[in-house]
């Protein structure tokens, strides 16, 4: 059996003219004689007018309920998914995560996925039927159902191409594909072929959100190929594929990322003893506060550091409360600064090829551009700009890499 | 252990502050000592918005998907009103139909309730949660959901009821309790303090819309008492009793309805010959077309029939068509009064006691209110009147008949 999994983000089923173009694309599939397995995502706001909901009965919804509540939004999007396809002559089936096998562990409203059991999945598709399972859910030991946090959907894709023994999964989303930088802000912006899971990854940690980094990981992990195109054009997107060894050994740009999400804390005069870096970040894996680009300054005057880090703007207030009451501990200070961007470049190579580096330095120098903190990797390099500066960086970044032109095998 | 099922409809947790008070209401009978069950309706209009949406994707939506799609509604309701029993710091824990062991038979739609296998329930009940059960729904043998039909969740709840072995059930809903008229329509209208199923199905029959019919039935059947009352004053409704026995002896009219949404269809110079009213009734049985009140006038003119029947204003025009032509090879014809209203008196012991009808036909007569149509049964009298004097019918019948002042044992 050929079997093909896509999965329809909640844009893509927003409404019921959106659907039944989603259902087109699935049907068109099963004639060309696919085996067409459908995931489903909540339709349009669904989820989020239900989290709503559920912090105005409670301040703080309980795991469970919350996983009772969320997981039908998928419901709904499965069973009109279904209608669509009988509608339109298909034979279709809709199964929910537990009615699929998909089997959680782990804490409500962040499960991971432990095993598929296909039997069902697979005897539908057998008898010719489109199948369409809810993303985002699965059923605990409990026999609750529990939900795998925000982008689930994704997840549940890539674990059923696997568990299915397909290799190859289609990712529809209201975006075309993967760019060398966000089309609507650079003009001359390329949309790639293919990019590796690893640079996925990167772009993601540098604010691109195309996938969810889970669903990147697994398919990395269990070789699944997932093609990320649009729901609304018939154009091939992007190809997200496992890395391969020869792909390691030159250096190259994949692609530029800007998150204006983030803000800059900065612990100042931090006694420069050990264990001081690991008291700073352990106050803020405490309370689950995302940190990128941890930067610790060298000791320039007798005995006291400089701690900088990135935090998305929405744990900025509770981050600096935490980090000034561990300063005042230390005798240290904390000051933030909001008005600032980060602006990466995802590929690989780099620490072999610090010709990158350099470039993406000249070119801000060039435009007079400060930069506040630069983190390299291998695979990333960030810097802080003004966020004034932003788009400018950006798009001063894009042209002296020379993104535009295809420079790299895919 | 003293179990309440307590049921809240869809208008009674149409938001969320709707739903904390209902909550308040379960907590409350939670620290009283009973093991609290509650049956929960979707909130508000949701069941007709899904059923919109389904209809949005596909003409005629699928039964089994349909079923899928409109169950999440009741699964809303339970999750949200789990989170607020808790954040009012009362263990609680929401069951769908299929976790709660609701397991139903039939077609899709409208699947009946064949088992409850209460184990679940009583588990959590033993370990002092409120159990919040998604109404409308089941599993059935397929393990697909099922829904029960429109005002499927008071089923659940009387049928709950009665597996618990329970005898009362409280159905918490917008309306006070049971009146002897429309209190909008009339202002001397008087809630009743109780009333039997039978004269409920009647009042029903008649175009009150109170509870469902077939929960109403059950409950007869299992001797479960149901105490109708509002879910935003405190005051104690109607409770629907089991039939007694000596209740049959006298005659009395417990309460009036009026339909205003029905027309009158006359199939005219109808062969008088055996198997042609028949054939009348089951041409609109096979389209699934409600009828009430069939009369059939004795033979005046030669060897022909007049056939009048009231029908939903809904189905009036594919009534009317389906009847038209079974005329047509009749050789009768088919006309339709829409301008038309049902007044009827329900109660019980008329058939020995004439002195209902008689007191109602006097009453319009006096009010010069013609009538259409009568039909009389040992619980119930309808009479078809002009809509225009729908209202004016309805309250000269309710002060003829004395039903302001309590003339019965209740």
């Amino acid at each position: 059996m050929n079997i093909l999994v896509m999965k329809f983000g909640g844009t893509s089923v927003a409404d019921p003219e959106k659907i039944q173009r989603a259902a087109d694309r699935a049907i068109a599939a099963r004639r060309r004689g696919q085996a067409v397995v459908v995931v489903v995502s909540a339709p349009g706001e669904m989820t989020d007018e239900l989290l709503t909901l559920a912090h105005r009965v409670a301040p703080e919804p309980e795991g469970r309920e919350l996983d009772q509540l969320l997981a039908t939004g998928e419901v709904v999007g499965i069973s009109l998914f279904a209608m669509a396809c009988r509608a339109r002559g298909a034979a279709a089936v809709s199964l929910t995560g537990p009615q699929a096998g998909i089997e959680a562990g782990g804490a409500h409203t962040r499960a991971q996925i432990v095993r598929i059991r296909t039997g069902k999945i697979l005897k539908e598709l057998r008898a010719g039927r489109i199948v369409t399972v809810a993303g985002f859910q699965g059923v605990n030991p409990a026999e609750d159902v529990a939900t795998l946090g925000r982008g689930g959907s994704d997840l549940t894709a890539v674990a059923l191409a696997s568990a299915l023994r397909t290799r190859q999964v289609e990712i529809f989303s209201d975006v075309k594909g993967v760019y060398t930088a966000d089309p609507r802000l650079v003009s001359e912006a390329r949309k790639l072929d293919r990019i590796t899971g690893e640079e996925m990854l990167e772009l993601a940690g540098a604010g691109a959100q195309v996938m969810q980094p889970r669903s990147i990981e697994v398919a990395e992990r269990f070789r699944v190929a997932i093609h990320v195109r649009s729901a609304f054009h018939p154009q091939a997107g992007t190809w997200i594929v496992p890395k391969e060894k020869n792909m390691l050994e030159k250096a190259y740009v994949s692609a530029l990322a800007l998150d204006k999400n983030e803000v800059r804390l900065n612990v100042m005069d931090v006694p420069d003893r050990p264990g001081v870096a690991a008291e700073v970040l352990s106050t803020l894996a405490e309370l689950h506060i995302p940190v990128d680009m941890i930067v610790q300054s060298a000791p320039s005057r007798s005995g006291v550091n400089d701690i900088s880090l990135m935090t998305p703007r929405t744990f900025a207030a509770q981050a600096r409360e935490a980090l000034a009451k561990l300063a005042r501990r230390l005798g240290a200070r904390v000051d933030i600064h909001d008005e600032v961007a980060k602006v990466s470049a995802v590929g690989t190579g780099f620490r072999h090829h610090p010709w990158v580096a350099a470039k993406m330095f000249e070119a801000l120098a060039a435009h007079k551009i400060n930069i506040h903190m630069i983190v390299a990797s291998d695979l990333r390099v960030s810097c802080v700009v003004d966020l004034k500066h932003a788009e400018s960086a950006l798009r001063a970044l894009h042209k002296a890499l020379g993104l535009a032109r295809k420079r790299r095998p895919d």
